[in-house]
C-alpha cells in the first residue's frame, strides 16, 4: 500500500474508532440520566480525550482534532444517535464491546507512533500510546463521577501498553510501518479479545488493606 | 471606541467575569464545608480554569493569567471575600446567577476571538469558546465531588456555544470587533436568561436505559 | 557544592520525591481495593503529575519526566512495591507521611525555579510551585473518587505555596541557588512539620451555608 493510501487510510480507521468510543462515552452519559448535552461532551471526550493528553504532554498544539472538523462531527454525529436510539443502542452491548476493542488497539498504536515522530523514547512513547487509547474513558468517568472502570479489575490498559511497545520497538527496525502498525493492533485487539472472553481480570490487592 | 481603549474595556470586564466565576466556585467550597484553601481553589478553577483548557489546547502557554498578577488576584479576593462573608453571599443568588450569565456571554466571545486568533477553523473556535465559558464549571464540580451541574439538564453550555458561534462567524465580515463581540455576547445572554426566567432545560434521554 | 553536583543531587532527590508521592498514591488505590493497574496509575499521577501540570501551563512540553525513563521507572516500582506489600507499607503511616513532607518541600521549591526559568513573574511564578507540590496528590484524589484531602482542612498547600513564594524571592537577590533552595526547602517542611504535630488545620468556613 502507497504511504498516501495508508495515510487516508489511517484517517478512515481513527474516525471510525472515535465513532465507537464516543458511542460507548454517550452511553455513559444516558444510563446516568443526564441530558443532551453530557451525551454529547462525554462523547466528544471519550473520542477524542485521550489524543487530546497526548498532544498536550507531547506539545503538539493545537491537537490534530482541533484542526479538522471531521474529528470534532465524528463525536458529536454518535453522541446525537446513542441520544436518541439509546434503547437500541444499548442492547448492542457486544458489538459496541468488539468495537471498541478495535478502537483502543487502533489509538494505542497510533498514539505511541506520534509520539515516536515528536522525539519520544520508546519508553515513554509507548506510555502516550497507552494514555491515547485510555485517557477518554477516564476523563469521560472522571466526569460522570464514577472511579474510571479500567481501575476496577477490568483487563484494558495493559493490552493498550503491550500494544504500544510492538509498535514503538517494531518501529526502531527496517519494517514498513504496515508491518509495524499492524503488529501493535494485532497484538492489543488480541489480548482484549482474550481478555474479554476468558473473563481476565487485572490482579486485586491480597490481604487486609489497613484503611 | 478606538482599539486601546477597547482592549482596556475587554480586560476590565474580564476582571469582573473572573470574579463573579470565582464568587460561584468559593460559595461551592463553602457549601460542602469545605476549608479556606478548597474556596480559593475552587474559585480560582472557577474563574480561570476554562481559558487554561482553551490555552493548554491551542499553544498559547503560558496562559495570559499567569503572566498578568491581576488575574491571580481577583479571583483569590473572591476567594476570600466569599469564604468570609458567605451567609449574605449565599443569600444573594439572584444576583449572583445575573452576574454569571454575563461572565459566561464574555467568556465564550473572548474564548472564540482568541482561538480564531490562533488560527483555528470557525468550529473548533467555537468549541473553544464554548469551554472558555463552561470549563472553569466542570472542573470545579469533579473537584467537588460532584457531577458537573450543566450535565443534569441546566442550559448553559447551549447559549454559549450559540454566543461563541456568532461572533466567529460575524468575524469573518468586515464587521468592526466591537460589533461582532456585542453580538455573540448578546445571543449568549438573551439565551441564558431566557432559559432561567422560562425555566427552560436541556432534554433528558427517553424511554429506559437499559443499565 | 560546584552547579553540576548540585543538579546531580537535585535529581536524586526528585527521584526520592517521586517514589514517596508515588507509594501514597498507591496506597490510596489499594485502600480502596483498586486494582494493579490503578496502583500504578495513581502512583504515577502522585509522583509526576504535578510536574505534568506546571510544564503543559509553563509551555514546558514534553515535561521533563517524559524525556527520562528514570522519572517513569521510579513511580512503576514505588507502585509495584507498594501493591505487593501493601500490608507492611500500609503500616508505616508516620514514615511515609515524613517522607511525603519532604517531597512537598522539594517539589513546591524546584517547580517554582523551573517557572521562574521560563519567565514566569513571582506570584505566577510560586503559584505553580505550589501546584508542582500539591497537583499530583490533587489528581490521585478525583480519580479515585474522592474530594481532594487536601480540601478537607489539611494543612498542606500553604506550606507549599509559603516555600514557593521564599524561594522565589531570595532567587532575586545574589544569594547562591543552593541557598535559595534550602531556604524554600526548610520552609515548607518546618512548616508542615509543625502542622502535623501539632494538629493545624486550615480555617474552615463559620456560619450555616444557606445552602
Amino acid at each position: 500500500m502507497p504511504e498516501t493510501e495508508f495515510a487516508t487510510t489511517l484517517v478512515v480507521l481513527d474516525l471510525v474508532g472515535i465513532f465507537v468510543f464516543a458511542v460507548a462515552g454517550a452511553l455513559v452519559a444516558v444510563r446516568k440520566n443526564l441530558d443532551l448535552f453530557a451525551a454529547l461532551v462525554l462523547g466528544g471526550v471519550t473520542g477524542l480525550g485521550g489524543g487530546f493528553i497526548r498532544d498536550v504532554l507531547i506539545g503538539a498544539t493545537p491537537p490534530a482534532a482541533l484542526a479538522d472538523w471531521r474529528y470534532i462531527l465524528v463525536p458529536v454525529a454518535a453522541g446525537l444517535l446513542t441520544f436518541v436510539f439509546h434503547p437500541t443502542v444499548g442492547r448492542l452491548e457486544r458489538p459496541v464491546a468488539l468495537l471498541d476493542a478495535f478502537g483502543l488497539a487502533l489509538f494505542c498504536v497510533t498514539g505511541a507512533l506520534k509520539a515516536v515522530d515528536y522525539g519520544l523514547d520508546p519508553l515513554p512513547a509507548a506510555l502516550m500510546g497507552m494514555v491515547t487509547g485510555i485517557g477518554g474513558g477516564m476523563i469521560r468517568d472522571v466526569l460522570a463521577g464514577s472511579v474510571p472502570v479500567i481501575f476496577e479489575g477490568v483487563l484494558y490498559a495493559t493490552p493498550a501498553l503491550a500494544g504500544a511497545a510492538v509498535a514503538v520497538l517494531l518501529d526502531r527496525t527496517d519494517l514498513p510501518l504496515v508491518v509495524v502498525a499492524a503488529a501493535g493492533f494485532t497484538t492489543c485487539l488480541g489480548w482484549r479479545l482474550l481478555a474479554m472472553v476468558r473473563g481476565w481480570r487485572a490482579p486485586l490487592p491480597k490481604g487486609p488493606a489497613n484503611v
